[in-house]
């Protein structure tokens, strides 16, 4: 036998005289004391028999800034919390209420988080629809309505016209005193241009100065967070203020961009700061997450009116540990958000929806196949939007072009405005622009887009019943679309990764709003033309209004927002949530569906997936499958070339040479072993829990020299009579570290990785020890595999 | 050092000669060869270097009837067989074919499920509905039409006769001729109770003799096979087709039971079947899963016409494993099968939902209180129901009662045909009375608990903006529902386990939304009546219509549908999409919340969880917390006072010896190890596995003895020279099983096992083995936990 002399354990085998079950189970509950949980609970009393010295060491259990965290035990760190309060709650009213409350917590912080995000959200809305009207004219009748709500109160009724009522006037107006001519023209042109600069110019200083985190979309990040990384402030007041704030100014801006990735992250914020109110969530970064994975569920659905599309895509999306408790929360902090929304009323249309639709002619089988087209388009946009915008995001990370971020902002807003101006289906707001083009032709329709057969029935732009012939106005539509559809094309790669916030999912829809649009009524002509064809024989009767072009736009919005997201389930049900009817679910799954193979085809990632890897976030994707053959061995540290791994014996290291190995490596977190001879694994020390314990023992008790023997078995060793006192460290040391055999293949081992939240994993070879797996050592491998330069892609 | 000669791999520490990585490679692959999966794709031609006789051996890696599958194990298959046919597909058009054949066999598999969910949905609708009125009458005109279908053709035109046209004749008027009197209607009612019986009868007689698993919802054993364990035949087609009819026949005979969880039933025979066309889901039980899940969501979706509904119905209740892949899936199967449903439109109204409704007055804050009294209702008869079957179903287990089904069924389909008849609100399909119940009154509307006012009126029963003065009709109906509630009830308990189809959705409904109207009509009298109190002054006007009792009936519906099965963002979106309206979702969701918490202090589990342990599947719930603080050590096998464990050793045993312990024992698997003296752990072989090959070997190679040596080695151990042949098992062996230490605290265990599947994990300390925890060791430990006795949950 080996030395195990100083471990009371004997191996099964070894004989009848197993340890009382009481005994371990005390030994059991050091794990958990072990996660500064304190106290465990219930068995109290006998750990105090145990050693008076193992108390809790303060900020044992907790993480660096941009440290992994290790789900297994922050989720034994809250179960031990439940118990204790559980065992405690019959002791006294007070307690009792303390219980109640703990209970509670859960359902008041989203509670909270979906009210604030309600909130926030319809400020932001009535704010940025304020200011971007800003950039027209202003409302002399009151000087804080926007265009829409000034003209509410004019007599003007005829819908043409209800745009120029009196108590509006353009800068034009105001300076020049004239409203036509091409003087006002260029005067309006200018402070266009003007306030597009002043407001890019406040957002991104805002941001450099104020709040660096505050910038682009914050789904990557919270995608990373979420699957159990540390980034301090990212989530703070600081941020949700200064993204609050430059999200109203960079929509305002007329940059290509949009609010609701930002929202999301609005939410977060919002989720984090609340869930500091309850000692539950703050303590404790698993259960924080649970509350983050509701609170980007309420941000969708304060984006979109989609409180279900919200939830499945915090589901499907962004969340990486879902339990069901978290599923209803979710779906409850997303309902509040949204009502809290509606109750705001920012678009003034009582519709909790951004783009509330109703069609009224059903679609047609054969219609599936510009459908599809779509789907492929959008595929193609999405592919192309991913590579193009990583490329040029590399390029301002690695040369000194990046440097500059003010001024890339005030030139790209500077550009984006001046270009424009000139098409009005480009100076409007996008998410007016969506709106518009989703909408189908009625006879209420005051758009270009719906000038057909005007020269019938000069009052009526749509009479019911006539036939289709288009005018002049459709086709000079189409003319400007085209140029919007290549302008947005363009503007939305540069812009996505500016240093101020901007959200992705708007612009995207917007071109494949343009795009579908363009198709739909491309379409319409040709039913109109050719309506004796047999494709349109069947259905498409002369002067019927067969063709719907508005949900060819619904349709070409969802693929292309799908191409670049590669979102499936959550997409089809937000855009269902739109709509409100499962009519038109089919020709909606068969564009995302194309549209997510067609993407799939050039590249697996989506674009925050690639965000991810451009920034070199330790996550591993949850859905991306790892197909190698690999086998642990190969992937474990220590290489074959490189020094053996550093390890620590349980019970014959000094304080000296603990401190040594501490001073002489650089990793996080050390294997205990029984004796260097046997390699037999004992358990886990993290670096940080040892320093702190070891600064906490020569801080408290006396005797603590470099001589000190350190030892992490149940019993102190036997020493020498003039030794020094030795320091107990059994109290930090996970008794339970994860191991896997060096045959085990590579995919079970990230398997295990992802379902359990590791931040580690312990080699073994017959019970001997032979290396370490950590999550980076994943990600580099995976790396390796795809031919890609491992050391790029770590965080810098 | 121990005696570790044969194991060519030195630890670490011993030395700078590792292997190369190639030999390990290949050795990794014998873990998945050993799954059965053939060859080793990419590496299959250097695995032959390694041993010609490890070829894969048929039988290994397939499961026993009633046996747990590995998950794990499945997995890895699954991914050796796509990377062999993605690595062969450029070898020729026909390999590429085979892999494009793969890669859409998950949509195909999908996509026939769902179609034949839907026409089976659609059948099943059509004839429940014609079965269920033959005991009333029969059409004259056409046999095959049910009533409504009958009067359509009817120049009655008012709609308080539109029941009664000439072509629909009762039996009264078929047999005696006259259709008015004491006479008929005694005709009438015996007729009504003959049907009824005739059917019971034939529904449980097909059940006895072709499909003894036809019986019950199906609900609580596919959450059981999801979760990972095999029953043989119980998705077969037998199963299927004898569900169908006897579906029909047991909802026809106007049982106190519904369709909609025999339907998940059937749509999962479906998905069974059609993954048998599909070698990648035939050959994989995890696979095959992942089809079960999908059919689950459309079973759900054409029951209740909810296709997002039944995803989430699929991922909150019933599915154990759901990947993001399968939600999709899922989703697409649940869209198939409603618009195959929708096309067969069984109800006549192109309508998708089962309860279409629209109402038109919104609710207010003040009646949310009502609202809760109805989800503490939920939850009260949830907890009542759950205990009392149970009881029932346990009494029907244990006593000689349970020997004579088909009298059970008789009797209880003629108490209920006897009780039911004499009642209105009882005698009609339950789904048409939740139907009624949910509706809001309208002019239009000719049902009994409408007749407001009438008196005022005579032509029009419900005149807009008249007073809501009751008439006596109402008064009546309120006693008739009355009494329907109490019948509900009990008949419920005694029907929800007899040998036929029998689903709880309905039921639940109805029970529900009878308690729902009621109050809905008691708040609308006092309404009424107190229009001056401060609670109504504000919004309820006199004249003014401003209490909904649809909105409660449907809010009690869901209630107690909550209660009973303890769903809760599935319940809220199925009911959700029958309404459409985001309106009413804040009164469902405090409904089913309020329901659920109450149901909860009664005890935590549904009637679905209640039946598995009733049953003692062998089933883990992923939404039970583990709270307790044992550790592995304390669940592990064995015991103190056992026989110690079976281990093999990697080779020093004879065949005979083998052979010795495997006839001694019954355990589904041994541990392989070192030597005895070590304990070190090498693998873990199953029973079956080693069954299998010992066999094969004798069959294919010669001069296998008892004598022979068995080693698991690499290299075959150096024996005497006259020694007869040794028999090599690597093959078979695990070598990357799963481990965890003796200190890990049950509940990182239970995660464990749930997470990644585990049939079985093996326990050390300080690298030597100690015992083994199964899954079956699990719930015995949670039972023992729960003070419940061990044994009697194994499934028997």
């Amino acid at each position: 036998m080996e030395d195990e002399s100083a471990d009371p354990y004997l191996p099964y085998d070894g004989g009848g005289d197993t340890i009382p079950l009481q005994e371990i189970r005390m030994r059991g509950s050091n794990y958990n004391m072990s996660n500064g949980g304190g106290g465990a609970g219930g068995v109290s009393s006998t750990t105090h028999l145990l050693d008076l010295l193992e108390e809790p060491i303060p900020g044992v259990g907790t993480y660096d800034d941009f440290h992994t965290i290790d789900w297994v035990r922050e989720k034994c760190k809250d179960r031990e919390r439940h118990r204790k309060i559980n065992s405690k709650k019959k002791e006294s009213a007070w307690e009792f209420t303390k219980s109640l409350y703990d209970a509670w917590s859960g359902w008041l912080v989203v509670t909270l988080t979906g009210l604030a995000s309600g909130a926030l959200a319809g400020l932001i809305d009535i704010a940025a629809d304020w200011m971007n009207d800003l950039k027209e004219g202003v409302c002399l009748s009151a000087l804080w309505f926007n265009h829409e709500q000034c003209c509410w109160g004019s007599n003007e009724t005829t819908f043409a016209e209800r745009d120029k009522c009196p108590q509006w006037n353009t800068w034009a107006e105001l300076i020049l005193g004239q409203a036509e001519g091409p003087g006002s023209y260029i005067m309006n042109y200018f402070m266009y241009t003007y306030w597009a600069l002043t407001f890019a110019f406040l957002a991104v200083i805002l941001v450099k100065v104020f709040a660096p985190y505050a910038c682009g979309s914050g789904i990557p990040e919270i995608k990373t967070i979420l699957s159990g990384f540390i980034i301090r402030g990212y989530l703070g007041k600081w941020t949700l203020m200064i993204k609050t704030i430059t999200l109203v100014l960079a929509v305002a801006s007329g940059l290509s961009l949009g609010k609701e990735g930002p929202l999301v992250h609005v939410a977060c914020c919002c989720g984090n700061i609340f869930s500091y109110l309850f000692p539950k969530y703050s303590k404790n970064e698993a259960k924080k997450r649970e509350v983050l994975s509701a609170a980007s569920a309420a941000g969708v659905s304060v984006a979109f009116g989609a409180p279900i599309g919200g939830v499945l895509f915090s589901l499907e999306e962004v969340s990486y540990y879902f339990p069901l408790k978290t599923l209803w929360r979710s779906f409850f902090a997303a309902l509040v958000a949204a009502f809290v929304l509606r109750s705001i009323n920012p678009f003034g249309n009582s519709r909790l929806v951004l783009f509330y639709v109703e069609y009224h002619t059903p679609w047609y089988l054969f219609e599936l196949f510009p459908f599809i087209l779509l789907g492929v388009f959008g595929g193609l946009w999405g592919a192309f939007f991913i590579r193009a915008n990583i490329a040029w995001c590399r390029r301002r990370k690695s040369t000194r072009f990046g440097k500059y971020p003010v001024l890339e902002v005030i030139t790209v807003a500077v550009i984006t405005a001046i270009v424009a101006f000139p098409n009005p289906y480009t100076r409007q707001n996008t998410s007016q622009l969506i709106k518009e083009l989703f909408t189908d032709c009625g006879p209420l329709e005051s758009s270009q887009l719906c000038q057909y057969r005007s020269q019938m029935n000069g009052s009526q732009a749509y009479p019911e019943g006539a036939e289709a012939t288009t005018t002049p106005g459709v086709y000079s539509a189409m003319w400007q679309l085209s140029l919007a559809l290549i302008f947005k094309i363009i503007m939305t790669i540069f812009t996505f990764g500016l240093k101020v916030p901007s959200g992705l999912f708007i612009p995207s829809m917007a071109i494949g709003a343009i795009a579908g649009r363009i198709v739909g009524i491309a379409v319409e002509q040709l039913a109109y033309y050719h309506h004796d064809w047999f494709l349109f024989k069947e259905w498409c009767e002369v002067g019927a209004d067969c063709i719907t072009p508005g949900l060819y736009a619904m349709v070409g919005a969802a693929a292309c927002l799908g191409g670049v997201t590669r979102m499936t389930v959550s997409l089809v049900v937000i855009v269902f949530e739109l709509t409100g009817g499962l009519e038109y679910i089919v020709p909606l799954m068969a564009a995302v569906m194309t549209s997510k193979w067609v993407g799939d085809a050039f590249g697996r990632e989506g674009i925050y997936e690639a965000h991810i890897r451009l920034n070199g976030y330790p996550f591993l994707d949850a859905k991306e499958e790892f197909t190698h053959t690999t086998t642990a061995r190969e992937v474990m540290r220590p290489r074959r070339n490189e020094p053996p791994l550093a390890v620590l014996t349980q019970d014959d290291l000094t304080l000296g040479e603990l401190q040594t190995v501490i001073s002489d490596t650089s990793f996080n977190g050390f294997p205990v072993i029984v004796s260097k001879e046997s390699q037999r694994l004992v358990g886990f020390a993290l670096r940080r829990d040892i320093t702190i314990a070891i600064e906490n023992a020569r801080r408290k008790q006396e005797g603590i020299v470099l001589n000190s023997r350190v030892y992490f078995t149940q019993h102190a060793p036997t020493l020498p009579a003039d030794s020094p006192r030795p320091l107990k460290l059994r109290s930090i040391l996970d008794m339970s570290p994860f191991t896997v055999t060096d045959h085990t293949p590579m995919e079970i081992v990230v398997d295990i990785f992802r379902k359990l939240g590791l931040r580690q994993c312990l080699v073994t070879h017959n019970g001997r020890l032979l290396g370490i797996i950590t999550k980076k050592d994943i990600l580099r491998h995976m790396a390796q595999m795809a031919n890609q330069d491992p050391e790029s892609i770590m965080f810098n």
